[in-house]
């Protein structure tokens, strides 16, 4: 989902009334970023609390490619990091994640290895149909075992959109939230759904419902489901307790726009770029009774910041042993504080902007290839800004293109090397990436080598259900990210 | 200013509180035009519910042109024409204009002769500082008489941007609004200010105040005055018995951003374009213990419906004796009903585009010449859609270009002319069109002639000033109008 998705945030069609009505009584944050313009990498970062290149999900294969977890990578999750959910059962929290894992799916990255303790839904993306014999199709798991794959127990139609996913996702965390409720344990849920990561799907009392076709139903059931959610909490008499956040992992994809993708509102590009499109995010923080309501925030957020502040919300320490990027928000969220701090768009292994203040330094520009966006792979479409949406991967380390974000958030007017201002910005955004690049110590990477071998042909349960497949000869390759 | 320039329409840096207010407690319409992507001919549509083609301020020296009222046009609001205030007089209401008027500077075109009983304001933009040799400075008039000329009695620093006017313009607003409710007579109150028309300005209290620059500024101080005038209303106990109504006239001029132009959101290019950047104007109704609060309403509404919906409220019949474009949007703004129209995007004297339901057709396609490109003038700038922001005058009569708004707010991606969709939609815009143009009589061109003889030279007032120039021979000449 993009940043320009919902209502609030001046989609034209304004059909999130959930959404909205969550920021009224909470806190908008207009200046919140995922740490990767790619799903993978930005979920290990948000549970991590560290930036993909810290926790290994990026890539050396090729020089600021986005890497991630198709069904034949062979790394994930590195036993080294400590997850959120790893840390919260400290505190006595029972943790679940419903929906996309995204952080490997062999078995030692399983999410119950890594701090979950309980987990429905699935460690891929829903792409598919495969043809189980080049390809298996999709597992989804609950807790330890597969109880069915997508396509053929968990049905996703392409023509119409149709899939009852996100209903699924939906009873599973009211479920879970009652459960909790009922046991007065204290919970952390990952409510991960993807009903608007393309194949876009629907459940069929939302299809034909949206101004905005397909997209536009995916986003009205997330909606929608978010309000019950919400209700449910106060129904239960526990939302006074419970601290909401709502965000997405990247970009709205407007290479799937206008029927799989969505809206990045006035913001420049989207999804697998560092432009502000792919990166800056709908973020809603919630929470009855402590957040005073209809606050706004210009805060510079990041999902890693849900790490930290999760964790001083449960009175726990984060770890000392290792770098962590996120920051603790409560000091913002409930006083209203301002906290000055950069934030560093990377795109793989590559520092490709940083923003401080309002001011934003590209020392890399690259939308994609020429031979990807002679293919049609359009990361900006209807979008061209000379020397800045390049088409070739142009470095600016010694002059980097400078925008002030306040006067100009779509990225189109660089500041003039000459000017004043470019010179004094430019420093002090020189001495942040110096500082940041010194102490800098780069995870193992873990998205370089796919392997047939590794996909999902017989995940643990899959005996139980007759889904058992047979893989192939292991045969370790590079894995190829063209963008 | 355009439609992304308000909080409450997703500007990024959210700086409008007192609009997002009205909207609040008002409703918001998403989906309302101006009747022409440039000032003059929306200004004289809004205060006579007609088309610019039918009510004359269009031009017939170039083909698809927009025109307006610079110094030295000759024409102006004809005399047939009825304009709101004329008809509102007739019901007892006493009419001011605050700001620019913009329908012609000449003896004629006062608007104390069309209705108005007050005026403190300009009849022209705040151009300038001229050389009182080639061309005078705009005058400023009270009532009948200028009082001054920008740049000389009312300071516009061109350097900083500092200019008081708005806080004039707010007080003498203020002032009129008290002394009809202390005589407990009706009113019309036309506040048209323009700060934020390049060459953009704002008071010191202001400059310097938002995260957008001067532009930002600007919009903060108009918001800040639109709070005050709300404020006003209510203390004097007469909000539930006044109707406030808030638009623009055209999409945010992209060719000044950032430092002069603000944003029209999602939407495509801006100020003299047909596209949704050009025409998509924010728009909020406002009648506490009326309008039920917080509403949003997706009726395709035009500034030509405040010429209805006002003669409605006053319970004055509309002429009948002419074509009148306006609707009276009561219905949807008391009920929340929606009413079936269409919208007609004209530039000068051609039908560009033609929106109905969530369709849009284009039956011509034009950003500027290349001619004019070449120079700099950009009305898209960072944008650039294959066919649609087409540099040379396109048309597309036989087979237009058709968007679905819903879907594609952005206009990006042009519907298959084979799909049964395109089929559907275009069969019964052509309709509309055909009906429309059968029954059509074009006015008499207002903005062809231009003569330098007829600039403010000698205003009446000037005398008591010793502000009276010299006027030129007169040289009457076709009007150049380059897009």
């Amino acid at each position: 989902m993009g940043w320009g998705d919902l209502g609030v945030f001046g989609e034209p069609s304004k059909e999130t009334p959930n959404l909205d009505q969550m920021a009224a009584e909470g806190m908008l944050f207009l200046d919140f970023y995922t740490a990767s313009p790619l799903c993978s990498p930005s979920r290990a970062a948000l549970l991590t609390g560290r930036l993909p290149v810290r926790n290994g999900f990026y890539t050396t294969n090729g020089h600021a490619r986005n890497a991630y977890t198709p069904q034949d990578i062979v790394g994930g999750i590195p036993d080294s990091e400590l997850l959120l959910p790893e840390l919260l059962k400290k505190a006595g929290y029972t943790n679940k994640i419903i929906g996309k894992w995204h952080l490997g799916h062999r078995p030692q990255f399983h999410p119950l290895r890594h701090g979950f303790e309980e987990w429905f839904g699935s460690p891929n993306c829903h792409f598919g149909p495969y043809d189980s014999r080049e390809r298996p199709n999709i597992p989804v798991y609950r807790d330890w075992e597969m109880v069915g794959r997508y396509y053929e127990d968990f049905k996703i139609d392409l023509k119409t959109g149709e899939a009852n996913l996100t209903q699924l996702y939906l009873q599973e965390a009211l479920d879970f939230i009652s459960k909790q409720q009922a046991s007065q344990q204290p919970f952390f849920l990952y409510w991960a759904i993807d009903a608007t990561h393309a194949p876009v799907y629907a459940s069929k009392q939302f299809l034909g419902t949206s101004q905005r076709g397909l997209y536009g139903d995916a986003v009205r059931e997330i909606d929608d489901s978010i309000g019950k959610i919400l209700k449910h909490l106060q129904q239960l008499g526990i939302s006074e307790n419970t601290f909401v956040f709502f965000t997405s992992d990247n970009g709205a994809a407007l290479i799937s726009a206008p029927r799989q993708g969505g809206s990045n509102g006035p913001f420049l590009c989207g999804k697998q770029t560092t432009f502000e499109g792919g990166m800056r995010e709908p973020a809603i923080a919630w929470w009855p009774g402590h957040i005073p309501a209809g606050g706004v925030s210009h805060q510079l957020g990041s999902v890693m910041d849900l790490f930290s502040t999760s964790l001083s919300l449960a009175g726990v320490q984060p770890p000392s042993d290792r770098q962590i990027d996120g920051i603790d928000l409560l000091p913002v969220i409930l006083q209203g504080k301002l906290i000055d701090r950069p934030i560093f768009y990377y795109r793989g292994n590559e520092l490709m902007a940083v923003r401080a203040g309002l001011y934003k330094a590209h020392y890399w520009t690259w939308s994609n290839s020429w031979e990807e966006h002679s293919k049609g792979i359009d990361f900006c479409p209807g979008q061209s800004v000379a020397g800045v949406t390049t088409h070739t991967q142009e470095e600016h380390t010694y002059l980097p293109l400078l925008f002030h974000l306040g006067r100009d958030p779509g990225e189109k007017y660089p500041l003039s090397f000459a000017s004043d201002e470019y010179q004094r910005a430019v420093e002090h955004i020189s001495g942040l990436v110096q500082q940041h690049k010194a102490t800098l110590v780069p995870g193992q990477p873990q998205l370089n080598v796919c392997d047939q071998a590794v996909m999902n042909w017989s995940p643990p349960g899959c005996e139980k259900l007759g889904k058992c497949l047979k893989a192939p000869e292991s045969d370790p390759k590079k894995c190829s990210w063209p963008h």
